[in-house]
């Protein structure tokens, strides 16, 4: 039996998130969490359909659904054996368009669009097999996993020979790691509490609800000038106590100079990391930073547009962290190939899940992870935050501050549909009535 | 008086360029030479428009029309004034929109249609002046030049006061270079010899035409596999001889190690540079190439997406030639950043400027580089291929394989309303004709 893509639908999504300030921080202070969301249909006889997004923060949603749509015929009228028979040539096949590239290549809109169809696709083939995206991985043997990845680009730091051997390594007690994260779960931190936009007191208050709901790990967003982030810091290192982990999130807003002169100051609330503390792009700075502010390890990834800037991050031991992110990497196939580098070099992966949607996808790589890969959990943490999970029809289920894997079918991407109408925008209920109402506003 | 823009609009301009195999190169197979180009319309009394675009190969072009269109409101009301009294604001209102960042940052899609906005207000500004905008750039001040750029991110090697002295240097003596440069023109090369699809004869044929021509620097496409390679530069070193200057250019298409290992086979054809030998975003990539294969050069930049790749290209030496896009930067704010770094760094601009459109801007980017900030021609030309000049209100001029400094108001980005009409895809002549013979194709 063959699945057939028969069409491909692309949904605007938005959450007026910008609100509340939930999700606010240095760089991003006003954000719509919102998903340039796509659905494969089929002609599956269960009516089975491949879901996938981008995460976005609002406005520029519309640019990435147009990217989809773009990359839509790549994608239609194929089947899903098709793909999966060479994982590796679909994912050439999606990044390697002669005339789409250009608007690259694999970087930004055309990428986060690249991972929304990629991760639809590996939702579809994980829902035909009946297994969760990462229990999918885990079934593969070393060579399948391989034979997933575009080593393009790569081939300087990391041959598929290599990659088969790190992955031969843990082959043999992949079950043991499988039976224990199903038993307790995959640790987590939560960015829940460090808001920027909230004041001392909710910050206070959220501290002492996280501590009593089981959190150990707490992220905290600085960049708000010294003496501020040095306020906020002491309020959470107060708060958690000596025993908790503090990491501290700078959203880029820093030069080089001024992301060492800062955490040298930072550096006595002992967070164990100071994320994006300069551009993304900025390697070598990135570099500089981690040896001026040592012990304090440098983390990055929400905004790392390929492999191949990871690559170079880790080859300039630029970080300490690695926090692929599901959407901003090209899918799934790419994800696999930073989490063998990481393996390589011995960086910790600590995805990026804050936004819509990104815990529901990342807890599957994280897993597949440390089952397959990575091997450990020492330093290990997935990000999280609570925000929007109920859109989801398999939203994460977090016990004791870990996740729990998921058990349904598929990369835990799909909406419910009533979501997906409600909050389209701009022509869905939710956004028409605030429309309304602030119109209304206006004219009182 | 004050000139408000009143309107933005955004057309899909293509040419079918792939139907003759122009342009085609080991990556870039089959190009339809196109622009995502913006008119500002405003209130001047004369009618006056900015006009300005970004260049992409085809498919994808409609999605940088949609990024064009979601910038659009961030111009659309404003006057030319508000923007022109303070440049360095100007672009990082541009490219900080709190929402609209996270599908860059600075990169890719946003960034290209960013530039498109960004080049027509500097259009705007130049054609109000009522002059030619290198001649505008050259009028300005070293203080009022570094006041139009932004050093977020490159304050860790360049600063505002160093900005300021590189220019002081040469403002001086600026009379005398644009008196020679409009006697004179600034010095070319032609890549229209050496297309990848082009047949030996058609390669020996163009070569001898060229020189013909006056053209003493050409460039060719490598990266066809070695024979092949080898085979064409031995054709172009017979046509061009020993004196000529010879450029070869992968299209990104080779591995590191497998840059260094053509390229230490083909340095007996003795190329001045390899151009994009790997991946733009390969930083450390390119600088072990660079270290392997010296004295031949390394090139690259038409792909490079901002300041801070640029940046850490010359902070590592990974290249000896920098090659500014006037659209893939955002805009000439940016590209004034990339100049002065490279003047730090001592490192020559040869421009990108193959397809639609980038001959005609590149050239005041150029002019302005050699009047006011590297004071040298030495190793630098711009790149010239013939195509598509005609649909330009204002073409480049050139003579002897130089060009001639443009003397008409403006960034020489208008195209002739005929050319935009005809063109506009998929719904203008030219397309609609198109898609009515291939369907009788089929058909018969």
């Amino acid at each position: 039996m063959t699945v057939t893509i028969v069409d491909v639908r692309a949904y605007d999504i938005r959450f007026p998130t910008s609100r509340t300030l939930a999700g606010s921080d240095a760089m991003n202070a006003d954000p719509d969490y919102s998903a340039a969301y796509v659905i494969l249909r089929t002609d599956h006889p269960n009516g089975l359909e491949g879901h996938g997004f981008t995460f976005t923060i609002g406005r520029g949603n519309e640019v990435c659904v147009a990217a989809i749509r773009a990359l839509a015929p790549l994608v239609r009228g194929h089947t899903l054996e098709e793909f999966t028979a060479d994982m590796r040539a679909f994912w050439r096949h999606m990044t390697g368009d002669s005339q789409l590239r250009w608007i690259g290549p694999e970087k930004g809109v055309i990428h986060m669009a690249t991972a929304a169809l990629v991760n639809a696709v590996w939702d579809l083939w994980a829902k035909v097999e009946g297994k969760p995206l990462w229990k999918l991985l885990v079934d593969m043997s070393p060579e399948q996993l391989v034979a997933c990845i575009d080593f393009r680009y790569l081939s300087d730091v990391l041959s598929p020979a290599e990659a088969l051997e790190l992955l031969q390594r843990l082959a043999p007690t992949r079950a043991e790691r499988e039976a224990e994260l199903l038993r307790l779960g995959y640790p987590a931190y939560t960015t829940g509490a460090g808001w920027s936009g909230y004041s001392d007191e909710q910050l206070r208050l959220l501290c002492r609800q996280a501590l009593a709901e089981g959190w150990r790990h707490f992220k905290l967003k600085v960049g708000l000038g010294l003496e501020r982030d040095r306020q906020r810091a002491r309020i959470m290192r107060e708060e958690i106590g000596p025993g908790c982990t503090l990491m501290m999130d700078a959203n880029q807003v820093w030069e080089v100079g001024e992301a060492i002169a800062v955490m040298q100051e930072l550096a006595e609330f002992q967070p164990l990391w100071i994320e994006e503390p300069t551009s993304p792009d900025d390697i070598l700075g990135h570099a500089a930073i981690a040896r001026a502010i040592a012990p304090v390890r440098v983390a990055t990834g929400e905004h790392v547009q390929n492999r191949i800037i990871f690559k170079q991050l880790f080859q300039a031991q630029a970080i300490g962290f690695c926090q692929i992110d599901a959407c901003r990497l090209g899918g799934v196939n790419e994800v696999l190939a930073v989490l063998l580098l990481a393996a390589k070099y011995g960086i910790p992966v600590c995805p990026h899940a804050g936004g819509v949607g990104l815990s529901e996808y990342v807890q599957h790589l994280a897993i597949f992870d440390y089952i397959a890969v990575s091997g450990s959990l020492e330093g290990r943490m997935i990000e999280y935050t609570p925000h929007l999970h109920e859109h989801f029809v398999h939203p994460v289920v977090m016990r004791n501050g870990r996740y729990l894997p998921p058990l349904a079918p598929g990369y835990s991407a799909t909406m419910h549909a009533d979501s997906i109408a409600a909050y389209s925008f701009p022509d869905g209920p939710v956004w028409a009535e605030m429309q309304r109402s602030e119109a209304e506003e206006l004219s009182e």
